[in-house]
């Protein structure tokens, strides 16, 4: 049998490149499919099924908005759920920015907007203790009756 | 032209579930081939893809081990960039534990080892201050001549 493993639930939704870079250039602020086509790279028919699915779990919601007197078209925003992905992908950017930058260093920075200081996506415990990879104690994840 | 993003590059690599669920197995304790594959539900070839190319990258390597004088088979250790990825689970896992553990509750729970709280990833500043989704502020990115 399979972990029962919020990981593996989550991998599930998001755990696919372009779904999580969907997620990431929504929010960035790129809200039509056109924009975020181009700044993903992602095939159209690939980003339609993930906007879709994205919107089907509750990640993305969809508004209408008009142009200029042109038909209605979809945009994206994120909801609650999609924003609360936030440290996953800050997480993903810091390993990136670290292992995978070269000689050029990392592509961009996030900054915390009231100081101006990098932000990172740091492992802390509830007693507010920063805590490394060796220090964590996983409770014995149970075996999933469901598989 | 997509963009030159670290999240991107990060997902080229580790942007697939199975590829993620191996490096949560092995940070687990799990080491050998049969365990991972029962404990991740991956298919074997795909599983041997994985750790395969999680070893290319540098993420896992490999050390060879011998039970009761059978011949010597291979186990998994994480490198430095794998047990860097913690960052990444942990987000992983504290948005699967809100959004997708419905009445049941999170599966599992992982702790400070030296106090016994439970960790989560938490965005911080350099300054030390907790961060909100909404007080970032991303320094466009550029686009990758690359792409």
């Amino acid at each position: 049998m399979t972990r029962a493993c919020s990981i593996a639930r989550t991998l599930e939704i998001v755990g696919e490149r372009w779904a999580l870079l969907v997620v990431r250039e929504v929010a960035l602020g790129d809200r039509r499919f056109a924009g975020i086509r181009e700044a993903t790279g992602a095939p159209p028919a690939v980003l339609s099924a993930r906007l879709r699915s994205l919107v089907e779990v509750g990640v993305l919601e969809t508004r209408p908005y008009q142009e200029h007197g042109a038909r209605t078209r979809t945009e994206y925003v994120l909801t609650d759920s999609g924003r609360a992905l936030q440290p996953v992908l800050t997480a993903l950017m810091d390993w990136g920015d670290q292992y995978l930058s070269g000689a050029a260093g990392p592509p961009a920075v996030t900054r915390h907007r009231e100081c101006g200081e990098p932000v990172h996506a740091r492992l802390l415990c509830d007693a507010g203790h920063t805590v490394a990879q060796h220090e964590l104690r996983a409770e014995p994840l149970s075996l999933d009756p469901r598989s």
